[in-house]
């Protein structure tokens, strides 16, 4: 027997298809929704829908916004000669949340995967090197330190290098407060190999 | 710097409201959001809208339906005669997925809790004894093993008992599969207090 309505089950089965979201989670969350007042729920509803339709991406930087330039990449405060590559805004958000960076980004929306069908064509290449006709003067590369982030990485210091300008990768090594026995061999060795003098 | 869209931050916020989902995972699945078809965010913001504009309480069990009677109530082939009071839809369900009872539910939407102001009144009881108006054999009460649903168990057994109505309350004890090392005090002395011969 079909216990719930259709309306409930319909909306557990489309919570549940958003990602970590199992259906016990979508369970509980639909009716914690139906038990919410009527115009919460309709601004919920219309938040999703508005900013799908309104967020775009930067003309520049290709992050996601709302305007034709994000709002770091239309600062004066900035310095547009010093781009940081990242793959997700996400990522983006997390060094802008350090506050020490006052250059502006880039963001590929992702990372050459072969193995995904994702070449460097489905990715915000073409934008990164159209703004380096530009005068920039550094490529700071920050997209993960994962097998897909390494070969963005690579290809990018390829094509950027022998336009003279400055490619660099941020360093690889032991987190802070991280505790050496749990870490991987991977990550000492590069701690190891970027030792800096003191 | 406000550094995504206001559409992107008002989502993030407006998720961030629903139970268990802290700021990271509410903007995770923003972003999720922002990358799924038009389509099919327009189908989950309906999907929301429905659901709230057209469920309601079953007329007899109380239990959140989309029409008069839930099928529960509605059909024949269940024991009308025997009311399992429940304290959600949820957990209706729950005894619906082991698919041993035949008889009816009752969902309180709840239970006493007067530390949160709840009473008596402002759970479904009224509609409850309402229904012991009818010819009923047997109240089966199956609230939580809280201090709340405990609460509510005794309320509903002084309530029903002087009608002649036979009360019984879902058995404590140790859960199958449970270590007797992990579980409380107070539910070894409810299984020992509830023994049974074999």
């Amino acid at each position: 027997m079909d216990l719930y309505s259709g309306y409930i089950n319909k909306l557990i089965e489309e919570l549940s298809n958003l990602p970590g979201i199992g259906s016990k989670t979508a369970g509980r969350l639909a009716f914690h929704i139906l038990d919410m007042p009527q115009d919460e729920v309709k601004e919920l509803a219309n938040a999703l829908v508005d900013a799908k339709n309104n967020v775009k991406y930067c003309k520049r930087c290709q992050t996601l916004t709302d305007a034709e330039l994000c709002p770091i990449c239309a600062s004066d405060s900035r310095d547009q000669k010093t781009i940081m590559v990242v793959e997700t805004t996400k990522d983006m958000a997390a060094y802008e949340s350090v506050g020490e960076y006052n250059g502006v980004y880039h963001v590929l929306h992702g990372a050459i995967n072969p193995m995904a069908g994702i070449g460097q064509n489905d990715i915000k290449l073409k934008e990164l090197f159209e703004r380096l006709k530009d005068d920039i003067d550094e490529v700071i590369i920050a997209t993960n330190s994962s097998v897909e982030g390494e070969a963005t990485a690579m290809y990018i210091s390829k094509v950027v290098k022998p336009l003279g300008i400055k490619v660099s990768r941020i360093a690889s090594g032991v987190p802070v407060g991280g505790d050496l026995e749990c870490i991987d061999n991977v990550t000492l060795l590069r701690a190891l190999q970027g030792r800096v003098t003191i």
